[in-house]
């Protein structure tokens, strides 16, 4: 088929019918069409954008260009989250294992990070030994046997997905409602999850700059899931900061080990915590979300989620050590300490500005083709807003470039500048869309 | 340099500054730029526009990527006319020796066609033995001699826009403004004529479909070229019906010389003499346009022009003979007469349906590779609303392939039902456009 005739239909504002989408896909998939006129296609839905049902049948098409994993087999439910992508976000290594333990099953498929944003199967190849190629048998056993599984995402899930997401990437047509919504639910529908809880970031270190864009992209998300009979809900998260005190691969993994031991930082263990509950509850392994985050907040505690997580990472050749040996994860060539020029507080340093500087320090790519250093990244000293002396240490900055940690630890000194008054507090959840609809937190909130 | 940050910007209604257009321009014509990201960029500009700032820019940075030729060295002054394009016109090689004969120089540089809207080199290659690479010493030897060249557009001339024009042709981009001036204003500058007429088509055979629209390209048109200190005047004429009674190469060539000689379709010679006496007028060789239109008519009937045009033609090697041996164009193998079914009027088919029949016919390009039949084509044999007796001859379509010649006939029979009534009368000229503003013809018309 020709994609002219749809290009010019979209981009003279008609909507397109179920055999031109499933043709635009299937050509994606398939590598007849070209790249010119799929980018040329990909702008004219940025401007027009599309209907409900158009996104309900592209999301279809994408789903449906590769396999289809099923998992009507397993005992326990299904369920996943899915992160639109933040600086310092650790937290699938956390609810994984923490959802798992308390009767879920999460076919989680993880991707690599691109730009400022990681990837969890970045952060979980940190972890010596520890294999993410498992076959088909091999996850489907592991997910009967421990409700959790690391596994790269396959090349044979939602293919057009792939391609039009590396076009989008380069060709400003990242942020396209329909676009995202396809994407993201395109795979999931792929990978098979019978519900599905989104974290949608909002904030400058985010592609949702604010809250009433990302109320929509969250309703689009929740729609198009309903028309295939998925359970979704959406949190709305803050990201203007990084999550967390730790950016980078290996400290990354680090901290989501010390938050499933009981510990970590309280933002981190939160989160892992609203998410996990909101994950339970909608595979109906509790009735509400209080009583799931009260189940999850004991398996944290008492050490089941980190047992979990053991278990898992063992399972797939991983060596994981004690929380006193760092884990047992790679140490860093070289550190370097940014210390505080005066007394103030600690800001909140822009998340994107962050995760720019990890990426230059080695722990993100900036093509597609770039390799990662699993031991680059930050450790902040301390929470946002505390305050600090003079002297005092604020971050570390680590990695196997001792050059690159260098100019690192001078770009965070700048950002790390402190203030005479502490950043405004932001709640971490901003708000909630579920079956009971949209609800900004704290109640009442604007 | 990075094509992203250009299309963020332009997506977002940003205007682009010199050295960014210049940038992109440059990456077009080097080849470093993918083609996706320009046809991306190409449909934001689409959407967006461009201001008058920003489509000087591009049209000087499209001028300048390549060659540009100057004429400072010619006695004559310079002048050009364009066409937005048209089925049926020939009007090319009509007014170039008409202006040339009556002291204007023409470095008019030709195109081959594309689509249903033929090109004066296909039309000019229907002469048998004429040469249309001439190289520059010639070319400039033949102006100054002549006044008139035939000459195919060179690789090196505005080599931007012929990579921009390929992509817009596919990714439906054509139809905006900034860009379809820069296109047509970025090779003219490069030609280096020091005055220009457009012939601005509008109708159901051409990319303008109503007045409104066309007066605001013709606009941005003039108030482009007085950027460059080019005198621009722009004609918009009617392109609903063919132009005259020839569609394809050598019919037109045939009928381009009847013209020529004094005779020929009324509405070509007539608006050939509009265009001539707008470029003489323009150039400076008469005070005004009814003494230019007055000497052009005399050229046309005492036989200069035609004289004219058989030593340039000779100068290229051309062969042509006498008005009663086709002008010693080539033969078709097949012709086939349609005649019409019943007596009434005959209707004004639509010209681009008539270009499309003719493209089937071999006289037209699909895509760029195709070859084109120099004896293909459909000469009417009668006007636009003239009575028509049953079993009258109406057209005769003619060509190398038989088959092709067959379909065409029946296509063609079915677009020339006689109708009861004759297709209401609409002029030639529609409107001007010069240093007095828009004007409409007649004047007081809508």
């Amino acid at each position: 088929m020709s994609l002219l005739p749809l290009i010019l239909a979209k981009r003279d504002g008609r909507a397109l019918d179920a055999a031109q989408i499933r043709g635009f896909v299937d050509g994606v998939a398939g590598g007849s069409l070209p790249d010119y006129q799929i980018s040329a296609f990909l702008m004219a839905v940025f401007f027009r954008g599309m209907d409900r049902e158009e996104t309900v049948t592209l999301t279809r098409a994408v789903a449906e260009s590769g396999a289809v994993l099923d998992w009507s087999d397993l005992a326990a439910p299904t369920v996943d989250k899915h992160s639109t992508g933040g600086v310092g976000d650790k937290l699938s290594l956390v609810v994984a294992p923490l959802t798992a333990v308390l009767g879920a099953a999460v076919p989680m498929l993880s991707g690599r990070g691109l730009g400022f944003t990681g990837g969890t199967l970045d952060k979980l190849e940190a972890i010596p030994g520890l294999r993410t190629r498992l076959d088909r048998g091999a996850f489907a056993d592991q997910l009967a046997s421990l409700g959790c599984a690391f596994v790269g995402q396959s090349e044979d899930l939602a293919p057009a997905d792939r391609r039009l997401y590396a076009l989008r990437d380069v060709t400003g047509t990242i942020e396209s409602t329909p676009l995202i919504v396809s994407s993201i639910l395109g795979k999931k529908l792929a990978a098979g999850p019978h519900s599905l809880v989104i974290d949608l970031k909002v904030g400058r270190g985010a592609f949702m700059p604010d809250l009433a864009a990302a109320e929509a992209l969250g309703r689009a998300l929740r729609d198009t899931a309903a028309a295939f009979d998925r359970r979704c809900s959406v949190i709305f998260t803050a990201m203007d900061a990084p999550l967390g005190r730790a950016v980078g691969n290996g400290p990354e993994v680090a901290e989501a080990l010390d938050v499933l031991a009981g510990g970590g930082p309280t933002a981190v263990r939160d989160l892992s915590l609203e998410l996990a509950a909101e994950m339970l509850r909608l595979a109906g392994r509790f009735p509400d979300r209080a009583a799931a985050r009260d189940a999850a907040t004991v398996a944290l505690d008492d050490g089941r989620a980190l047992a979990r997580f053991r278990e898992v990472a063992a399972a797939q050749g991983g060596r994981l050590g004690e929380a006193a040996a760092g884990w047992g994860l790679p140490e860093p060539a070289h550190r370097r300490a940014v210390t505080s020029t005066a007394a103030g507080h600690l800001p909140a340093p822009d998340a994107g500005r962050v995760g720019w500087l990890a990426v230059a320090l080695g722990a993100g790519r900036r093509t597609a083709e770039d390799g990662v250093d699993p031991t680059a990244g930050i450790r902040f000293s301390r929470d946002w807003g505390e305050r600090v002396a003079a002297g005092e240490e604020l971050a570390v900055v680590e990695g196997a470039d001792a050059a690159c940690v260098e100019r690192a630890a001078e770009g965070l000194a700048r950002l790390l500048a402190p203030a005479p008054e502490p950043p405004a507090a932001r709640p971490l959840v901003l708000a909630r869309l579920d079956e009971d609809g949209f609800r900004p937190e704290p109640p009442g909130a604007p």
